[in-house]
């Protein structure tokens, strides 16, 4: 158990890392965020280190200041990894990040876990894709194995025609063909397992994606008693395969044949910034406390929630939203708004006692 | 209203500075902390000052680098606060800081307005403290008109004999006598004035001191309507009168004979800590809003809540409590703890949806 005063190194100096750096407070932490570009999480930070990922001096003076190291951004170099992993605990550990950072290897090991993805083949030319095609049936989309995030590095397939674009689109990356769903609805689960091995989850969200960005995240999601129980089960199944340590977003989709795993992240996720509202515990303090070895707290939430991201030019609205009935709103202290930039998000309690 | 991005200074590195940090992070600011000792708001700031309050040129140049002044500790010398007031505008205003700085012209203001303080008279001897004694009886409490908090400067008088050893304990300091109160319970205002002079307050919570030092705050207190209702006008009163920006504690004592006013805070208070749950905006937040000239949040509540502080030893129990359902832990960043040293608090949501 980390005592109070101790540092928690944070790899990635964006909103998460804000975030997390604000909730390590909470519990007499600091924090020691390394980032190659500007750092929003600085702002709220006890230290920070500003440094390409290749860069072994800085990694090592990173490494000896803190007590164990956590990220909240999975595509870290493994030269990195590798470096600081000799010299301090890395909370999640190492296989949960090389198994998000490649979706083949992330879908193999779901499957071989017994848990069911939407159809897949893995594709390495035009005439593998094109076999891949015939094999899963259109519309189909193809996505790099690696580095893809918040819908880049995807294309969508919706005739053979497409085939030649599409494949040309990745570059010559190695991608993964995936088979389109038919699913009801998208909704993820927000787990956290301790050092301890305890596994402790939130309610389900319910969420809306547009364009490959999450839009909004609404509490309790639409789902049965039975499919609520099967959701937070399938998470602490991945959680306890890893041996992992932290919290993980798990996105599913909700179909007809039951419940498919969409991709895991094993860091906070954006669909969990509801736990902000209305949980005693929220996700980034939980994450703190496994990565410290803390407790974990029990994830009980008391208030119904919405939470919309703030994606661009959505920041213009802030005015209004300040004004609003039990909203909080949240900014990352980003520079000006771009399109597809997170600028922020907003909780607002639709339910909750009094209301 | 200030931009995202700005800074905002803060006159005081404790722990309620080191919350209004956070908050200010929420909504995009940076801080910029003040503090001649050593500063656990520090931890979570975008920059630190350690420098004493005679430093003018350190006063200068934190003034430079800030939008707004506020403050976390009304006791910052004059001549500080004249030199910054000529750079920086301060929230709140230096009216509100005077009148709290001195019991005597702090009880002057409330009685002028029409508001019940416990009978009071100023003693400046030790003949004017025993002239005072006969004229509001014992018990009473003698204080010393300035800089005192948490029970410090101040001596109990339960017979005549006990005059000249109070007396001899406040080294000679203008004092005030109050003669004491019969009273049900003790009640806090949590209340705010934004920069348009709009007012918004917390239901008041329902405190208990030992020892001079808050112990535990209610949500809600035993209130009936009307007192709840004279309590929130009481303190939107005082907040007017003295045109403040910022978040106020307003310390009441319930009596048979209505709500008589003991002190107020022109800044966040510890009896307004509960509302970091159940609420969509805290109380921290609801200043920085009102400092930057942002709307005010709503001050709903969707949660039954009791705060209990963690004086000196009582972080022990830490280890505990972080297993405890539906509680916030709250650590302070402190080093070793002392006897009367606030190092934490805990919020205990007690009803809410789904409890």
């Amino acid at each position: 158990m980390l005592e109070p005063g101790a540092t928690i190194g944070i790899l990635g100096g964006g909103q998460l890392g804000r975030m997390l750096s604000v909730a390590a407070s909470r519990l007499g932490y600091r924090c020691h965020i390394y980032e190659p570009a500007s750092a929003p999480a600085g702002d709220v930070a006890y230290r920070v280190t500003t440094a390409p990922y290749e860069d072994e001096a800085a990694l090592r003076a990173f490494a000896a200041s803190v007590d164990v190291i956590t990220y909240e951004f999975e595509n870290v170099p493994t030269s990195a990894l590798d470096l600081l992993e000799s010299l301090r605990p890395i909370r999640p550990n190492r296989r949960a990040l090389a198994i998000s950072q490649d979706r083949i290897t992330e879908k193999t090991f779901l499957n071989d876990l017994g848990l069911a993805t939407a159809p897949w083949a893995a594709v390495e030319s035009e005439s593998a894709l094109a076999a891949a095609v015939a094999s899963l049936g259109l519309p189909a989309i193809l996505k790099t194995t690696r580095l893809g995030y918040d819908g880049k590095g995807q294309a969508k397939l919706t005739s053979p025609d497409d085939i030649p674009t599409a494949w040309a689109a990745m570059n010559g990356a190695p991608c993964v063909l995936e088979g389109f769903i038919a699913f009801d609805r998208e909704v993820s689960v927000i787990a956290a397992r301790g050092l301890d091995g305890s596994v402790s989850a939130y309610d389900p969200g319910e969420n809306v994606h547009e364009g490959g960005i999450l839009r909004t995240t609404t509490i309790p999601a639409r789902l049965s008693p039975s499919q609520r129980s099967d959701a937070v089960l399938l998470a602490a199944r991945i959680l306890n395969a890893l041996d992992y340590v932290g919290v993980m977003g798990v996105e599913l989709f909700v179909t007809a044949k039951g419940l498919l795993v969409n991709e895991i992240a094993p860091r906070v996720h954006n669909s969990g910034h509801w736990t902000q509202a209305g949980c005693a515990v929220d996700q980034f303090e939980q994450h703190i406390r496994a990565v410290a070895g803390l407790p974990l707290g029990d994830g009980g939430r008391y208030a119904d929630v919405v939470m919309e991201n703030l994606i661009g030019d959505d920041v213009l609205k802030v005015p209004d939203l300040l004004k609003a009935r039990d909203t909080q709103v949240h900014l990352y202290g980003k520079g000006a708004p771009r399109p597809g930039r997170k600028m922020g998000h907003v909780n607002r309690v639709v339910s909750g006692q009094n209301r």
